[in-house]
């Protein structure tokens, strides 16, 4: 199974916990992705409780598959841990998809929330969670089992591949 | 077998081809990532001549694993069909990462070369390649046979993890 191919953005989730062990699984995946001089600036906040996650869920408009995921990770870059920070995005968007596909793999379903660089959302989820100043609020990542399965659309565009040049 | 914990970077390559049906392989994985409002702002140059090669490889310090690599990805956004153009290096990141695991699947070898927003990188890259001025030079992922295999060093680091707040 190539998760690549089998990945969907799944925002419903039945009511079956996600166990440790699979967090575990899935932060170790995330942890494994390249970075900008192997900087590896990220850290993550695992968020269970019902509270959390129904708060998580109203932080913006397309937060709400948060109040019914069974955990979420917040990721976040260490800004004080990188070497080269303005390439932190990159790493994180690595870092967020190998969480995502690692999901797949455990036949888990995930949705990727988009946080940074939008101001209200950061200050929001920020504040909630005390995420200090040298820590930028990255994105959530919502994770359960998947209560739909959407199918997946294959997205190869052969107009977007150039050959030699633009 | 799971890519995202066999993924290493790959920086010599053998003298063997990779083929046009693999390159289409890690361009489809590429086109595969999430992205924000799916937005999918990527377009790419793939890059095989020894010419071109050799003038990516004299880009930067890192980028010497480009003069021997078989063939050359360039990734781009296209700020022209983005939608939410600040989260764009996110989803780029998550590009190039579905790239290196697909590679990996395949049993090739890459590496990611970082460039941008690095400026002086960019301009060498963009004027070498007539990249327009609404594109971002955004990375170069150069593809071959793995001429070495380093290991794989697992970045688990239970203190990145934190539970319920920072």
């Amino acid at each position: 199974m190539n998760p690549i191919f089998e990945r969907q953005s799944v925002r419903k989730f039945l009511e079956k916990d996600v166990s440790e062990t699979q967090i575990e699984n899935l932060l170790k995946a995330g942890m494994q992705a390249p970075s900008a001089c192997n900087q590896q600036a990220w850290e993550f906040i695992v968020v269970d409780s019902d509270e959390d996650k129904m708060a998580i869920s109203q932080m913006h408009k397309f937060a709400k598959p948060a109040a019914d995921a069974s955990k979420i990770i917040i990721v976040l870059g260490n800004l004080n841990e990188a070497k080269i920070s303005s390439m932190i995005e990159q790493d994180l968007g690595a870092c967020c998809e190998n969480i995502l596909l690692q999901a797949t793999y455990e036949g888990l379903g995930a949705v990727w929330l988009g946080f940074h660089p939008i101001e209200d959302r950061c200050m929001k989820i920020r504040k909630y969670f005390d995420i200090p100043d040298y820590c930028i609020p990255f994105a959530v990542i919502c994770v359960g089992y998947p209560a739909i399965d959407n199918g997946v659309k294959l997205r190869y565009d052969e107009s977007k591949v150039r050959y030699g040049g633009y």
